[in-house]
């Protein structure tokens, strides 16, 4: 038994006997930030139990084309169930529906988020017909970046998850930490996991989530829950560190739009994500 | 009875007799767009029914923040059914699930798509803090934009949704139309019910998925079916025209995404949305 952190087994899950579509999982401690363990392990915990469902048979799709997740209440390190149901099973591609629990106080299941996914084949589409317009953000060399190892030790004793990725933030956005936002509404910064695990669609889906909340860069050093957030994987990541962009265009009233690219080594955008999260401002 | 188009008849739902969170609908054939029913109406119908149980009560959650759609088989004018599950209901927000079905040709239902939503009170967090970036579209005015009158017959027989809605397209963003596609993948006009409907929340996730397909500034004209649609409806809009931008990023390998920014007279950015889109490309 290895005590090394492992991002697969910190998000395996395993089919319950008796039940189809079920599977048991137990969220890992590691990613917890705050009160509550990161909504993008979450997300690649939910996909894991989609992919062993739609992943199976003659048209096996095992790559999360897009999913939703609506978060609904506070996850806690230890067991969770993750049901699946299969909406519709198609030849290119096919869509589920999720729904994660815990047990509440009482032992009765408490749903934490409910996800919808279309899963697919990465490899079955590459026609190599790419015409995004969008550019890799330019980041000086990880080396040259910020790590979590410079915040401040009350932050990362409340978040084990900082100890637990190895993100580089671009000097150039990170003036929150010592009072200077841009307010631009961005964070850029280089990912990779810490055991050189490399990245694949599964854990794409954490990355989309795992940044400082860009609020941070508009001047609100807080928790910016997620109500809902949907991640699209638009290819296979290249081994090596991961780029990620988190920007805002529409904060107001309270809540915002967090956007996030992702980028692998051969400067390809291999997924984008949006979510709709609240802060406090007053 | 009226012969009037009428967004709220075409859309409104009757809670059925004897089962609780099911809602029987008519979809509009004035909505048809080839073979199916417009995806952004389907949503402001599955929206109206997750409204119709989130906004009873005490905490009266009216106003969809955050709706997500997967669209599973095509629909066709006629009867359907929403069924909604409430998931969570709480002080802010409570959130919902969605299913649209149809009889199928055995008289089984057919799923068309589940939803996921989380509504609010667009009038209860309004203080007034908006620090947006985001900067509006500049039109020409509407009378000197391009109307689908001036479409080919061939495509407005295929679609009579172009008659039920009073678009002005950017003649800066029409060159498609005449084979000159910008390339840019980008779509601006102006939007409106011809019946001066004045907008909503309801109708703004209708206008997320009306324009033209961004595709076709591509140069793909061609049909771009969604896979999946996330809106977040983020103030109230004031009367009278909306403006809307379509635009992509990154189009590879025979998916893309398409966001729609709605803005209101008020030069107020009201909604936001993402779509992935699948085009054939070979």
């Amino acid at each position: 038994m290895t005590t090394q952190p492992d991002f697969d087994r910190e998000t395996a899950v395993t089919p319950r006997a008796g039940e189809p579509g079920a599977y048991d999982t137990d969220l890992p401690g590691s990613f917890r930030i705050g009160m509550g363990i990161n909504g993008g392990l979450l997300l690649s915990v939910a996909a894991r139990a989609l992919q062993a469902e739609l992943g199976q048979g003659e048209d096996a799709h095992r790559d999360p084309f897009s999913i939703s997740a609506y978060y609904l209440t506070t996850s806690a390190a230890g067991p969770a169930t993750v049901r699946t149901e299969t909406l519709r099973r198609g030849r290119t591609v096919s869509t589920g529906a999720a729904t994660l629990t815990q047990p509440g106080e009482d032992g009765e299941p408490v749903e934490r988020l409910r996800a919808l996914a279309t899963f697919g084949d990465l490899n079955g589409h590459d026609n190599g017909d790419v015409r995004t317009t969008a550019k890799p953000p330019q980041l000086p060399p990880p080396e040259q970046c910020v790590t979590s190892d410079q915040a401040p030790k009350e932050f990362t004793h409340a978040a084990p998850l900082l100890k637990r990725i190895d993100v580089r933030l671009d000097p150039d956005t990170v003036g929150w930490a010592v009072g200077e936002p841009s307010h631009r509404g961005e964070i850029r910064g280089w990912f990779r996991l810490p055991e050189g695990r490399e990245p694949d669609p599964l854990l794409l889906l954490l990355v989309a989530d795992v940044l400082p909340p860009v609020t941070f860069d508009l001047g609100i050093i807080d928790w910016a829950p997620t109500l809902e957030l949907t991640a699209h994987v638009r290819a296979h990541p290249a081994p090596g560190w991961l780029r990620v962009v988190h920007s805002t265009r529409n904060f107001a009233d309270g809540y915002l739009e967090e956007d996030a690219e992702i980028w692998d080594s051969t400067d390809r955008l291999v997924a984008q994500s949006r979510q709709l999260a609240r802060v406090r401002t007053t």
